[in-house]
């Protein structure tokens, strides 16, 4: 185009743009690329250029022109479509000293640029507006970029006109204009580095503090500008609630089903929970639990044999009493947990004590008919889980099963999803009904600053071996016959749910999606072959999608889940769709990189990339993926550990609660104390959410590990709320 | 005792029995060993003797006494309680020529030998006796035997008094009655051999020529003589569906639940079930297919939407009506099949022909409820099964997925449960509702003479993508817009359930009880230390329990699912017991044993008893384990093939069908002539049990291999029923 050119040469250089293209005004990226994509002369590989503007208001002194020049009034963002720019509001703001800081109306580009926000490029950028801007290059663009040279899309000053030109060519333009001005630079950003800092200096406290203000403009911010197609939509911190149902579709992990309540778990998400089927099963084993398979139904009088267990279950419990047109003769219920189907046969099949201990697990679905709003995989009204039923000779084999278990089941949140939980026991209140007692790992949602019940391993004591009959003669009398002392056997229970699979996301996520943690990802590196432009040859394009489908296959030979995505997209698009889906590990393959042996790994989790060398890659993406694993948990630790607020004064409840936090206090442990501290902490002025569960807080578990805290001291140490004498610290707050 | 050692002098020998014992009256070998056991000086390891005797007309002139000696009146068998004795009045009588052999009755027994049949020992054998009666003798009791020397348990003339002798005690017996009688000999019979050569030679016909009769005898015979206690209790060949029962129950696979229709399936079965997923999802993965999970319920709008394909399932759908105490708005259905369910997120889900194909499968339970008599594995109201659903851009891709998917089914029928199959396609009349084709693997169960459909693919065509609006433009069309050809998915189904492992029990099954295929069983080999008496020190006694122990994880190691039995129990309790759950392969070990360096291997399948050596055992007990799979195969194969009788004459069907036997005939394939054919075989005069299926005639499939029948030539050769064109080889029978 002639502008362009003119353009070009004002500032003493040439361009031949690669294509130059018409076509149908658009107004968001996808569309914009679609449009591209089906036009003549655009190569396969091009990326989207995109160009931001924000207004903001200068902080402090440091950014003032000390030297008299003009103030600048507005800041150009030039950055691939693939970066995540998500931070520049607040975190590059911060770094810039800028305050204020947001996207630009129509008015503020009208007057700089005499453009819309669809028409914006870097080339509307003249020797005469450049110094009235900050001007922001990603670095993945500018003169520290060796990743990717696939050409870019950008717009010819108009939303349906548009030039393909190579990155050197952006870079070449914006130094010129760099050079045309005195003193005023452009401002290289690392993106990914800028995200890693902000990650790790203050983990979720930044947009927790910045949600209290409720400015209108961060409600407005929450929808990712010019997003809606091919990221998340809205921002995790803002929005958090459609931000995570947007990650579980745009993942394709999940979808939303004709029965309310209950949804599809599509194979991204249904792989993790083979997973964790998969380690789980291989222990219980070792332990000599057996897998057996129940039937989904119990019979209305099976059901109701125990009435006090039944009776938290009872209004959420399914009943069929219809088969074909015929009515049945009593209702069936579904399973809401399968004690009392169970049960029953545990009494028939213990006759002796050699039939002790019987460990049976099963892996089933089960239903419970919950009324309030369901959330997918939090709360539904089918769910996929695993319920173990265990009957011991002995009290002190039951009580180190239980402790067994909960430890796997650390481990599962630990170990597999990277998710730090808290092992402890549950009040009497919150214990299973029917139980002795009841352990639990207790996760936490950092964005929303709710505990969550992670999994729970139960010790029911006699309590149903005694209503079931479930009794053997001790082996240890020697007495005879009928005199003969009797046992009832000591039973747990001890179940683990899909629910793990929304803490999973709920707690890695991000404004690009998914971030699977990767000993559970069914796709752990995907290998993406880059660079390849118009001008490269057939034959050499070819030896790059071998050369990435020879990795992959190495890599997979080696027990890591690879495969090469060689589908017919530009490598942006397949960027963007392995890190809305969690992918934990790209590997970037360009011809210069097969020229160096290396391939560039981009980690999901805090988009570091390096090049690593293809000599021993099976071994070094190993590490990576141990490292993502070690870096993913130690996040999720640090802001679980920041977000436990230590109460010994009952004034400091609330305002911990308020500010996201879940709290400790040494407690006195009595039921009325824990109702009190619902009732008050309900009161607080946090608006409620549709979708948010009650506000009250209530016990989540008392921490195995005291050690934590100062110790309590017996008869001086009170419990906040009722100031009697507290016996441990427990660990209260707002959950799901 | 005194009268015993007379009887020993009488023939010149001299006897010191091992322990003489009295006990209360015993009247089955269960209580007569439980007496035993519990009695003082018997040793642990000890077995029972069982002598039975039977009444018989002799059948030619090959066994008349042609030198003027008396002619045999009896037949005493002699032999270990845990030999398979079963085939006595069938093979070992058609061996021995012997007609209408069975138990004798207490009058007999009176007669000859003034005993009943309590009492009775080879000892009750006197030098007048022995000459009146055929004496056979268990080869494993006999000359040959090398293999266990526990001491046996005699009646001493008395059901309340025992002695305790060695195996070589009883046969110096038999062998100096033999010297004392000129000409009259004791046969010694392996029934082991017998059994296998019964099972090459005519498998099944034997018994169900003989059920023909409808002798009375026989049915009492089905009670298998004293074993109620500690075997299956019921003949297979006789009573078949008392015997399926029982051995399900006494092998702990499946308990009886409290909802009918409605079974347990116990680790032992379960197992099995994880063997065939493990080994399935593997291979469709491979073919990338991917697992998910969609919900159990179904909005009555769904359900209905596909009238056609409901009809089937309608009268069979369980409706929710209540959840709590609150009626639903609308009855929601629990899915019989999910291709209503699944098929609007398809139309949903697929927008290009890049989103082709989709392959998703899940594992999963439905729902099904059946007003028939329910029976375990083969039809119940719930069951497990995996069902995959694929849409694929192209006919040719769907057709050759089905092909795919119905090999692999085949493979898990023969490689994994040794059972074998007939693929083919079904009729018409018998083809999924809905399907454009269904092709099945068509089992067979010998005893009761029944085909049984073990798994089928169905190829949907375009049927259900029009339905529900599964369609993509076609890529290979260049028009623009509105104009572009659309095409619409071509979808399959397939799915396999848990009636496999009855089908399994149904075929491999004898009367000791479940016979495991090695490579579902979740215990491949046993090993049961032996020939441990009162006389064995603790510490020889402990190097045997240690070494039995150190062999099973030696195998382990080696990938074999071996463990040791070092239950506190008799040899022959754990014999017993091990039989009747089927595992494989039992390792004997006892201190003569390890002396020689070796274990005893006996196979679950034959009884085959061998010594292997402990160097390089777990290869041995690989390629025992592979000979035995090889062998249950080929033993089952050998018997379907013997039971389909080739018709080209109506006359020819119903007799077949009469004789437990499937038929093929040259078919026209027209759905008039397939329900004339069941119309008219199910006129015959076979009496029905009240659980088996109906009576007539149906077609189970057409082979795709018809090279195993004469080629039908075109307008020549007819179909038997309707006289019309017949167009191929089709497999009729009555079925499950």
């Amino acid at each position: 185009m002639d502008a362009l050119a003119k353009q070009f040469s004002t500032l003493g250089l040439s361009v031949k743009p690669i294509a130059e293209v018409k076509h149908e005004a658009a107004t968001t990226p996808a569309t914009w690329k679609s449009s591209l994509e089906s036009a003549q002369g655009v190569p396969s590989n091009f990326e989207l250029l995109k160009t931001l503007v924000f207004k903001f208001k200068q902080a402090g002194p440091k950014s003032a022109p000390a030297d008299g020049s003009v103030a600048p009034v507005a800041l150009v963002l030039v950055a691939r479509e693939s970066t995540d720019t998500s931070l520049a509001s607040t975190a590059l703001a911060k770094k810039l000293g800028l305050k204020d800081m947001r996207l630009a109306g129509a008015d503020l580009l009208q007057d700089v640029f005499g453009l819309d926000k669809d028409s914006l490029s870097p080339f509307a950028l003249s020797p005469s507006s450049f110094p009235k801007t900050i001007t922001v290059l990603d670095s993945n663009l500018g003169s520290t970029s060796t990743t990717n040279d696939a050409p870019l899309a950008v717009r010819a000053s108009s939303s349906s006109a548009s030039v393909i030109v190579s990155a050197s060519d952006i870079v070449s333009y914006l130094r010129a204009l760099e050079a045309s001005a005195t003193g005023v630079k452009v401002t290289e950003v690392d993106f990914v580095q800028l995200k890693g800092e902000s990650a790790s200096a203050d983990p979720g406290k930044a947009p927790a503090s910045k949600e209290k203000q409720k400015d209108k403009s961060l409600k407005e911010e929450a929808k990712i500008e010019g997003a809606k197609q091919i990221a998340i939509g809205v921002k995790k911190e803002v929005d958090f609630a459609t931000w995570y149902t947007n990650v579980l579709l745009k993942a394709d992990m999940l979808d939303y089903y004709s029965v309310s309540g209950c949804y599809i778990l599509k194979p991204w998400s249904y792989n993790i929970w083979e997973a964790i089927q998969e380690w789980f099963n291989f222990r219980i084993k070792l332990m000599g639990v057996e897998n057996s398979y129940f039937p989904m139904f119990v019979s209305q009088k099976v059901l109701e044999r125990e009435k006090k267990h039944l009776e938290g279950f009872s209004p959420e419990v399914a009943w069929v009493t219809r088969a074909g047109n015929s009515d049945l003769e009593e209702p069936i219920a579904i399973r809401p947990t399968s004690e009392t189907a169970m049960y029953p046969y545990y009494a028939k099949w213990i006759k002796s004590h050699r039939d002790l201990p019987l460990k049976l697990n099963q892996w089933n679905s089960v239903v419970r008919w919950e009324f309030k709003n369901p959330q997918p995989f939090l709360r539904t009204r089918e769910f996929l889980w695993q319920e173990g039923h265990t009957a011991h000779l002995t009290k002190a084999e039951a009580d180190t099963e239980v402790r067994e278990i909960l430890e796997l089941y650390k481990q599962v949140y630990e170990d597999l999803l990277a998710v730090p939980v808290i092992p402890g026991v549950k009040s009497e209140k919150e214990k299973f009904a029917g139980a002795d007692y009841t352990t639990t790992v207790e996760g936490f949602v950092p964005t929303s600053g709710r505990g969550i019940q992670g999994a729970t391993s139960h010790c029911l004591g006699q309590n149903f071996s005694k209503m079931f009959n479930i009794v053997v003669e001790d082996p240890d009398d020697n007495s005879e016959g009928q005199d003969k002392r009797k046992i009832y056997a000591y039973q747990n229970s001890w179940g683990l749910s899909t629910r793990a699979i929304g803490v999973m996301v709920m707690v890695h996520g991000d404004n690009q999606g998914l971030v699977l943690p990767p000993r559970v990802a069914s796709l752990q590196a995907v290998l993406v072959p880059c660079g390849l432009t118009v001008n490269t040859s057939d034959a050499e394009k070819k030896r790059v999608l071998d050369e990435c489908d020879r990795i992959a296959k190495t890599l997979v030979k080696e027990g890591i889940k690879a495969k090469a995505d060689l589908r017919d997209r530009t490598p942006g698009w397949k960027f963007n769709d392995w890190e809305q889906k969690g992918v934990p590990l790209r590997l970037e393959l360009g011809p210069g990189d097969m020229a160096k042996n290396q391939v560039i790994a981009v980690r999901r989790d805090n988009g570091v990339k390096a090049p690593v060398s293809l000599d021993g890659l099976p071994g070094s993406v190993h590490n990576l993926l141990n490292t993502i694993h070690k870096d993913m948990y130690e996040r999720a630790k640090a802001a679980y550990d920041s977000h436990i607020v230590v109460c010994t004064k009952w004034e400091e409840v609330v305002p911990a609660l308020d500010s996201k936090n879940v709290f400790v206090m040494p407690w006195c442990e009595e039921e009325a104390c824990e109702d009190e501290v619902k009732e008050r902490s309900g009161q607080s002025s946090e608006p409620q959410d549709a979708r948010a569960p009650s506000a009250g807080a209530k016990s989540l578990c008392i921490p195995f590990d005291q050690s934590k805290w100062p110790a309590i001291e017996p008869g001086k140490t009170k419990c906040p709320q009722c100031g009697k004498d507290a016996k441990r610290w427990t660990m209260f707050g707002r959950s799901y």
